[in-house]
């Protein structure tokens, strides 16, 4: 099953949708860098993501205009020659006064989160009266709300992960170290059409109460709880998910009791999930389950994060933000409990708003995993 | 031959030192984000880098302190606890105001080049008094002198870099796709000791005439010109080096011609190096022999940048840029002539700045090479 591919009124359309929405912001255009932002808005994906200023302008009522490097230039014409116009510099000009001349002196602008500090303050000292704030703070839904065939490669891509999960239940865990078997789980990635491997979380024993540990030497032993979590990119959009398995089949009481309060948030989570409903819902509905289990202490970090071209963007299911749901958004719903010293469990899966709830772009099964 | 680790004496040198110039130039400290900087300075790599805030800062006369997200707190104090404290933050409470207790509220920070736009707008808002300059701006000497191990490690990649070309000059070209060629060369570097890849160019015929092209599909035939510009990272630390082939042994007099002019030039460019000369006299002495020779605008980029830690950092060897070279300073040096719809041609070496001149860390003959 081959995605279609995204063509120029795709991406006119998506520019012209933003330029409005800009708008609507009281922005004067936004500036979009080389990085998730530029690849949706034109395809371009610049072979490095260098200190040289790549910036598409997008200004409601105007064309979309991007300023490259003289010498990039053949190859962000190639990209997006229909639907924008170029403009470059050369190296030893000055590319802010060059982007200067795109952009309203006094004007307050959306710009791609991860533009580089430098680039900005490249255009606060050539535009002193303009104004800039970040496009997840001043405008999160700009990526958030996936069309149809992005939401084709996202459940593609969850449903490779799935296949990887399958795949690594079969390998054996005791006796081998984690990295090793997170070089399975890239492995399997790639064999199931990944063309990227973003992480590969293996965290045994103790080590799967730091949630962000990826996976070291230690070696797995007989009985350990591991937390896997795995994602990447395939067809150019992203995958997550996270299972928590135990080594042989026998877990602790405690094992038993805390998989199944996180499942149960999870779930709880999930059911919270419809158009209308507020992030911080997704977050309080998962974590309600977890302080009423008296583990509240232990689960260290929000419910979950948007995912697309990336495999962590906007929305944040997080206490605070009260950004409306909206058919078509793409998160995760990755409640945990980490008890340190000791083990770790979290469940994932991504999950899409639809008209009337929530589905899930990960299906494997949520109940403890046995290896060996 | 294994490169020496670097020491927590290594990084506390370097912070301090860093510090100290920090003070000079008028700063009240550094904010280093994750990347080659905060890499350099604590030897600290997060997993991923994403839009939880991480910044260690580095002021005259203060404890270097890390302010990292409370879920990766332990990997940052394994990697760093000696070198410098941690504060930390938790998923939902504002990072911003949590950097701010340890700046000055009116102080002017030099900041990471690479640091996020995102993180830049929230310490300009949660400081409104403060001010900030890219460190590439403010401080641009900051990581471009290199210590002994460091150079050892430039050299080491350099020299597996010339394996790789040597082993390039013996695949097949002609009846093959560039993309063929550059997955060759990419295999090279790593069986040459390289863990990371960062380029692979191979443009043939019209191809070579655009600098940044990478590899297409492009199939190479006989007589083709090819521009070979492949790097990477080894031990941490990059390799970067042209060489033009002509693909079997009778290429034209005029790529005869262009290619003497472009190693005469590479030459003139390495004569220059030597302590006290300015970056754009290396760029001077380049251009002078393509100008001489007639294809001054053909000519369309700089001469060289410098490498370390990443394969693009300053110095930049560019008209305009009045830094000073110091020993153990390393950089390319890489002209080329650009034929629009014919061919190009580049050679580059990276070299390092000695007490009395320059010195090559590629060293694979400088002459058209010959490939089948």
């Amino acid at each position: 099953m081959s995605s279609v591919p995204f063509t120029t009124a795709d991406y006119t359309a998506r520019m012209s949708r933003a330029a409005d929405a800009a708008a609507e912001a009281g922005l004067a255009g936004l500036l979009i860098t080389p990085g998730p932002d530029l690849t949706y808005f034109t395809g371009y994906r610049p072979t490095a993501i260098t200190e040289r200023l790549t910036v598409l302008v997008l200004a409601p009522g105007r064309e979309p205009v991007m300023i490259v490097p003289k010498l990039e230039r053949p190859d962000a014409e190639k990209a997006a020659k229909d639907a924008v116009a170029f403009t470059d510099w050369t190296d030893g000009q000055d590319p802010y006064e060059a982007a200067r001349e795109h952009l309203s002196p006094d004007g307050r602008y959306g710009i791609s989160d991860a533009a580089w500090a430098m680039h900005l303050l490249g255009l606060q000292a050539a535009l002193p009266a303009s104004g800039y704030v970040s496009l997840s703070g001043g405008m999160p839904m700009l990526r958030a709300v996936k069309d149809e065939h992005e939401l084709a490669r996202l459940e593609a891509a969850g449903a490779a992960a799935d296949e990887a999960y399958h795949g690594i239940l079969k390998v054996p865990f005791a006796g081998r170290r984690e990295i090793d078997v997170a070089a399975d789980l890239a492995a399997l990635l790639i064999e199931h059409g990944h063309s990227q491997v973003d992480f590969t979380v293996v965290g045994s024993g103790p080590n799967g109460a730091n949630p962000h540990h990826e996976a070291g030497e230690r070696v797995i032993a007989e009985g350990d709880t591991v937390v896997l979590d795995f994602g990447g990119l395939k067809d150019g959009y992203g995958s997550d998910t996270t299972r928590t398995v135990n080594v042989g089949g026998a877990p602790s009481d405690e094992v038993r009791a805390v998989h199944d309060l996180v499942l149960r948030a999870q779930q709880a989570g999930f059911e919270a999930v419809r158009p209308g409903a507020t992030c911080q819902d997704i977050d309080r509905a998962a974590r309600k389950v977890i302080d009423d289990g008296g583990y509240g202490e232990y689960f260290i970090h929000r419910t979950g994060h948007g995912i697309g071209l990336t495999t962590h963007e906007p929305p944040y299911m997080v206490e605070g933000e009260a950004q409306e749901l909206v058919a078509g958004m793409c998160f995760s719903i990755e409640p945990g409990v980490y008890l340190p010293g000791r083990f770790g469990v979290r469940i994932e899966d991504i999950v899409t708003v639809t008209d009337s709830g929530g589905r899930r772009f990960n299906n494997t099964p949520h109940e403890l995993g046995t290896v060996h």
